[in-house]
């Protein structure tokens, strides 16, 4: 098992910047390329721009993958030594899933089961939305307890956690060290 | 008096889960059983869910007593040496506070007054509920800022306050070492 | 250039009070009063009643200026050694960009290029807004995106970055020690 990092944040803390430039200066020379496992699909219009801010930001080292629900396949499917894999984000993945109407807790299960088969380094994007008022929208209620519980187990089987504010982490866990 | 501990953190943080744990690992075997002193009352089927659901990961050890409102007074009646006391939320007794139209401020001194005379060690949980957008409900703004300075009168007052986020604690005061 | 500070925190996190006694904790006796450079105008009852408020606790030795739009010039017009300036609130001065229709990205750049000038110790107090739910609100959602990139780049900028939490800092940077 290679690594697994969790990057916290709220929205535009600079989660996805931290966590592309975490891998480039810890892979340094020696990869051969990253992956970019993006959850998100274009459905709108201020999500294709997002993703299209995100991609050339990124560069051509990167190559991108779309999966908006089969996580656990997609990162087993993937993994290969020197290539680290960035799943940008968990909350996405969390909302597709409700959208489908899958269980959660034996999806997330699934997704960590797979930590100890892999054998690139993988850093997960989540967002924390569980830092505001209690929303009026029941749906939105279940979302922010779903995602909050969801960002408690991968922290728990997670290597690493840092939580990510204007740009600057702060490390929660980091047993590597 | 005993130490004064301050959890703080967003909806689905681990607050409660991390308390808890705090408890059984720094009282370990030399306590008599545990007080949950719960200020929500099962007024709707969320929170009766909710309240099942902690009740059942606690386990025996812990006895429950609700009270709303009159937190000073419970916390007076109810501190004994080798019992530990956790409060769960400051939050949700705020919320209650205003609903019955009491003074805030004059309430909180009150709370905090108790402190010198606590012969248990005590434990606030409270939740951070300013990180989001401002609300445009009034009553909503009104209540994010009574809790801000609620949390701030009382991590001033506490021997230790943490920030969890997805489980994992951040130490923001200890005066206990 | 003199030590520039950002002070982060969600809505009555303790971020004013946080700013004004570290100002008096460091400058000591040696300055001549401190600036308060306010970025809100009193357009409505909740706000100069919160404007009163912080004025009172500020006392004598500050002297406010009122500047809701060109900060960069108020900055360089009011810099001064021996004279701290804080400014309260980054981000109420880019909802009034918002509202003016200003280019954000550049007057940012522009406010930015007044720290290597800068002759007196200089504090943003800014708002944390993205750990909340994600707005229904197309505006709300724009300004947020906004803010977190605003708190990025001064974040990037500046010599010390804190996060306050219940009256609390965490060091998130510091770049003078």
């Amino acid at each position: 098992m290679r690594p697994v990092t969790l990057i916290l944040g709220g929205a535009a803390s600079g989660k996805s910047a931290f966590s592309e430039s975490l891998i480039e200066s810890e892979i340094g020379g020696h990869w051969t390329g990253a992956l970019y496992l993006a959850t998100a699909t274009a459905g709108d219009a201020e999500m294709a721009d997002k993703i299209k801010r995100h991609r050339d930001r990124r560069g051509p080292a990167w190559t991108t993958v779309e999966e908006p629900l089969a996580l656990a396949d997609a990162l087993a499917e993937h993994t290969q030594p020197q290539r680290p894999i960035l799943v940008d984000c968990l909350t996405l993945w969390l909302s597709n899933l409700m959208f489908a109407d899958r269980d959660i807790a034996s999806e997330t299960s699934r997704l960590i089961a797979t930590f100890p088969g892999l054998t690139s380094p993988v850093l997960f994007v989540s967002n924390e939305v569980g830092g505001g008022i209690v929303p009026e929208n029941a749906l939105a209620r279940r979302f922010r307890d779903e995602a909050g519980r969801l960002n408690q187990k991968i922290a728990a089987a997670a290597d690493r956690v840092y939580l990510i504010t204007a740009g600057l982490p702060l490390t929660l866990k980091d047993s590597t060290v």
